[in-house]
């Protein structure tokens, strides 16, 4: 899209390394040191740089391909999604691509990449940063659609791209209410990141929102914040709430795993739920109606999401319709982790 | 190899049917009736048939693409496989092309036209059936890897397919001895099938086995079976154990997830696990260390095994070695959910 593009022996160059070693730092071997493979990333984000290997140009002109980049592999929520984005691209005639990539990688760098060597047709984006820029989005030049998220922090003029999702602050607006409806008003906030530019940050708006439309002072000591939505980390900042001696009666999680695992670290410090502490979560993973006790929770339709995302694909890639917003209902599913204070 | 295969048209004669019926079958869309879709498949089946669509025959003809089917999409114990897969394939260069099917499909059919139509290069089934005969094997004729399951009720010749694997019943063996060393007796059992010619037939005879070494006789009202390795069936089997009146004191549970949802069910029944009734399992989900209590499980080394498939798939593509078999070691992770009678 007008960007000059540098040769991987220019990434060398400046970088300071052989060219073996960028192209290994492109096919994520493990054989380079972490240093040096950051180094290299961030000149391939800067200079927009998209491999061109020969030898993996061979494949047809008139591709069928649709790309998926999946951020956050172990991300229990994602399974009915991708199986509703399987079925749908089979469905349709066409060939999903799919490509998983850690939470602290780069979707998009992952999706140029990917767009070039397999001549895709589009991309959709499972997981991803929310705040993209118009610049950086210029190596994806094929339709794409945000499949779970959108871009509510970024620049991208919203006729260029399509996405999918809840409505992240009103659905957490919608858990702290029902607390609050409870009578709960000493209410624990735990999140990823409260500037995180991203589904945290915007659950944490919504928990604020409810909290002042209710006329409670938002406490902070009673807001954690762990690095990541892994178990083991919402494990740990659970308990360093309880151990800091701050006084809740309710707890709203932004994920379902997280929850599981806060309820554990409750129980390990001798707090019943819900007897001593209720907890309301976002997501509806079908782990969490087995848990004991089961998490209330406010349900995101995933086989919904998944559809959407290709139906918006195929519709923009066959010249039906142009790029679209789609926003989806969670619905709160009752369990027995919430009670009246 | 050698069988002679069917015409679209042949089938869709076959089946009294037209040839867009049939079409529309293979390329899995929803406007077919069950009837005729079952009838179609059949007949598929049985002809060794593999679609030669020409309008997705324009693939390169020295393809990189590895096919990966996974049957049974949402299994939990799959994501730390299919994320190492993805890795190693990666890294070495190949391009992944991955199907997800349902745990009633044919990963076999299926991995033979996407075989003819992504011209693969190998292929890696992620769960399957384990009593393939040579026959149906024929229809494919790129190197395979069973991954997380292997052949052992089929009539496959060893040196023509490659798999790893744990050693299920030696693995359940060991689940119920550890039972049996901490004073149960009345173990009871909950399987998917006992004559089912796959992981859930092989636990079960671990579970004879080490009753019968220890000199228990096995008593078949202390065995339930569900119809699938579903939460909501396990939870509904549990149920139907305890109100048949039968006496235990532990269960055997073969997957993690079901264990999950029959920990529930046994709460539900007013026994406290593991308190009125011990449980363990065979898996290792992360979710496992966060329910309570957590669940004593014997681990399968996920990375590990899917490491492992695309190295021996990659070693026989390249011609480095012939066909591989390797079973993996579980280990048991000790949890709060067994105690001593």
């Amino acid at each position: 899209m007008g960007v000059e593009r540098l040769t991987i022996k220019d990434i060398a160059r400046l970088c300071g390394v052989s060219v073996s070693t960028v192209s290994r730092v492109l096919n994520d071997r493990p054989d380079v040191s972490p240093a040096v493979r950051e180094q290299v990333l961030e000149a391939v984000r800067e200079s927009n740089y998209v491999p061109n290997n020969s030898a993996r140009y061979l494949v047809k002109a008139n591709s069928d391909a649709i790309g998926l980049v999946v951020r956050g592999v172990s991300n229990p929520f994602y399974s009915d999604v991708i199986k509703a984005i399987n079925r749908e691209i089979d469905a349709a005639g066409y060939t999903l691509m799919m490509q998983q990539i850690g939470s602290s990688e780069d979707e998009i760098s992952r999706g140029a990449i990917m767009e070039r060597e397999k001549k895709l047709r589009g991309l959709i984006f499972l997981g991803g940063r929310w705040d993209y820029s118009a610049e950086e989005l210029g190596t994806i030049t094929v339709p794409f659609v945000c499949c779970s998220y959108t871009n509510s922090f970024g620049s991208l003029d919203r006729g260029s791209f399509s996405s999918v999702s809840i409505e992240d602050e009103s659905a957490a607006r919608s858990a702290v209410n029902e607390l609050i409806r409870l009578g709960h008003r000493r209410i624990a906030c735990l999140l990823a990141e409260t500037d995180d530019r991203s589904i945290s940050e915007l659950r944490y708006r919504g928990y604020l929102a409810a909290l002042r439309e209710a006329g409670i002072e938002p406490d902070m000591s009673l807001v954690e914040r762990t690095g990541s939505f892994g178990m083991d980390e919402a494990y740990a900042a659970t308990k360093r709430l309880v151990a800091s001696g701050a006084e809740f009666t309710a707890m709203f999680i932004i994920a379902d795993a997280m929850a599981i695992a806060a309820i554990k670290a409750l129980a390990d410090c001798g707090r019943d739920v819900p007897r001593d502490c209720s907890v309301i979560a976002i997501d509806g993973l079908s782990m969490s109606e087995y848990v004991r006790p089961t998490l209330t929770t406010l349900c995101q339709p995933m086989s919904q999401i998944g559809e959407e995302s290709v139906r918006i694909l195929l519709d923009v890639i066959e010249g039906r319709s142009g790029c679209r917003h789609v926003t989806v209902e969670t619905a709160l599913r009752p369990g027995a982790s919430v009670a009246a204070l």
